[in-house]
């Protein structure tokens, strides 16, 4: 913040606001009326703003001891912000700000209230800090990376025709709070459904031959877990042991490559050109992205990010092939970035070179 | 829209959007950097704007024909919104825009692209006629419901001291997702913890004595629930049952007096002076909310909100008194306003006119 000439950094996203406070407000999250927002200027002052229905949860809980609460039905907390970056002597202040998630309603207050005061993105700030791990991050990571891979492993030894999308995804959500998981999120796509990127189950029955895709997304202790295994229910055709082929290769040469200092644009390539020379092509216009306090955080692994991967980032890789109305091939595990080379978080239990079989 | 002199109405949240289009982009709710826009201006343009990622999906489910998408790490939707709008011939137009929801950064960037143009809120437009709820969303609001309150009553008929609050969340999800369900939040708060508002299950024990708070917030088909039991784990004490006697009170009086037509101050200050003369000073500064998409909506029941109710309006109502650091209390149910009176789309398979005792 001070580097980058700013004179105080305020978050308002679920994320940004636990990586600074170390805890999150639940109703942060499913009520959109409801903000909380972090305050951090200079040295000496730090300020957490909440509805006051969370007012007890924050004070027990936040690492800020400078609470601040306001009534969701009468009042701005943009008023509320206003005045404590007018207390911390910021009228005229040069201050980053989420403008990336603040609603614009709530910004027009704030310049209404501060005329004088410069707002820039805070956004690039906490991506840059957050994007390489502590090793408590990292341990999260993992505890809640093996758990979701564990589960995976279990639900896929348990697949019978049958059975449908939904109840797969009960057992999925079971399993997941069993080990302890707080919320959990799932994909399960079969036969032609699997070939919908982001597809929720349904009431759809799994047949014999299906395709089956299986995405989990955890979340214990804040952070989060991405896994995804493709299946198929019965014997693989040529076709898709064709299409998975292209894929693992694709993933392989990607990891033989994958250490600190690679630039992301040239392993991103490196994936687009292997899926490219095995005849297909690559589905999303990503090889992965960062995981932490969210699912999708930097670095995104793209063309787009052009700077080197570094120790103790952590990241997916997804390769992804679908053919919409046909069906779909999707592996996703979770790496980290060590000082030489990296290291699996999830991708031991549940090896997938081959296309994974459902015996019938 | 028309009636307030707008040439359009464009909505950004995954409710109104979804509103709009009859279908929810997954990745919209996940994902904040990926928006999903839908656009009405006039009689005869519509459209819906999407991340690529989501494209094929949007074609198949929305109810938009005129679908556009744009890649997440090169391009601004906000540009694809004013060439839109620019389409649309509303380049100097009155357009209504989610502003309590667009990011900021967003907003600055329409507002160069479309200089001539005027912008305001467009929340109470969505707001007002997403509060009376059509035949089928009622139907929808009921079965989500009536399963959550099935789970409730199934699950404090099961528990025993022993178990953790994560366990019972597990068993709470895993019976709401095989009746169907698609999504579930849930709070579990024991002992001391009942006494914090959003209490999300940790792996506290369960113990004879403690009050037991359980909230469950169902998604199915889109629309929601939300209903909460508290219990006693063995024998209420005389405090304990003198607290429930004084909300449940509070409820019934709000109850005698629910109908289209009444004033929504006159019933949240029923409900506050029923409480103050037995004693409590409510918690909250709200008696209920709307219900239907989102779990929160209009019509909020508080002293703000100075309008009647009015046939097929769906809302909650949930007297809650909590002791910080002791324990709390607190009921909610669904309802719905007729057009003679009201019916109770939960409160009938549990009832909750004694604290509810569960036998160890």
């Amino acid at each position: 913040m001070k580097r980058q000439g700013f004179d105080a950094l305020v978050a308002l996203t679920p994320d940004n606001v636990t990586y600074t406070a170390g805890v999150l407000i639940p109703s942060h999250v499913v009520n959109r009326f409801r903000r909380t927002i972090s305050i951090l200027a200079g040295d000496n002052f730090s300020a957490q703003i909440v509805v006051n229905v969370e007012e007890n949860l924050a004070r027990e809980f936040s690492r800020f001891s400078n609470i601040h609460s306001y009534n969701q039905f009468t009042e701005n907390p943009s008023d509320l912000l206003a005045d404590l970056l007018e207390d911390a002597g910021l009228s005229s202040g040069r201050i980053a700000i989420e403008l990336d998630f603040m609603p614009a309603m709530d910004y027009v207050r704030l310049i209404e209230r501060l005329p004088q005061a410069t707002f820039d993105h805070a956004r690039d700030i906490y991506f840059h800090v957050r994007m390489t791990k502590t090793d408590e991050e990292i341990e999260r990571l993992t505890e809640v990376g093996v758990m979701t891979e564990t589960v995976i492993a279990e639900i896929l030894d348990g697949i019978h025709p049958g059975e449908t999308e939904k109840e797969v995804g009960a057992r999925i959500a079971n399993k997941m709070l069993r080990l302890g998981a707080d919320h959990v999120r799932y994909h399960v796509g079969s036969g032609v459904r699997s070939g919908i990127t982001n597809c929720d189950p349904t009431d759809k029955v799994i047949e014999k031959n299906d395709v089956l895709r299986i995405e989990v997304l955890g979340d214990y202790n804040n952070y989060r877990s991405n896994v995804t295994r493709t299946a198929v229910v019965g014997k693989p055709t040529q076709e898709q042991k064709d299409i998975w082929a292209v894929l693992i290769e694709a993933k392989e040469k990607c990891e033989s490559i994958l250490r600190p200092g690679i630039q992301i644009p040239d392993l991103y390539q490196t994936y687009v050109n292997a899926c490219r020379s095995g005849g297909i092509e690559p589905t999303l216009n990503f090889l992965g992205h960062g995981i932490g306090l969210t699912i999708h955080e930097e670095p995104y692994i793209t063309d787009t990010r052009k700077y080197p991967l570094g120790p103790n980032m952590t990241h997916t890789m997804e390769p992804l092939f679908m053919i919409p109305g046909k069906m779909g091939f999707h592996v996703e595990d979770m790496y980290r970035i060590t000082n030489s080379g990296f290291s699996r978080i999830t991708g031991e239990l549940l090896p997938n070179h081959d296309l994974i079989e459902i015996e019938v």
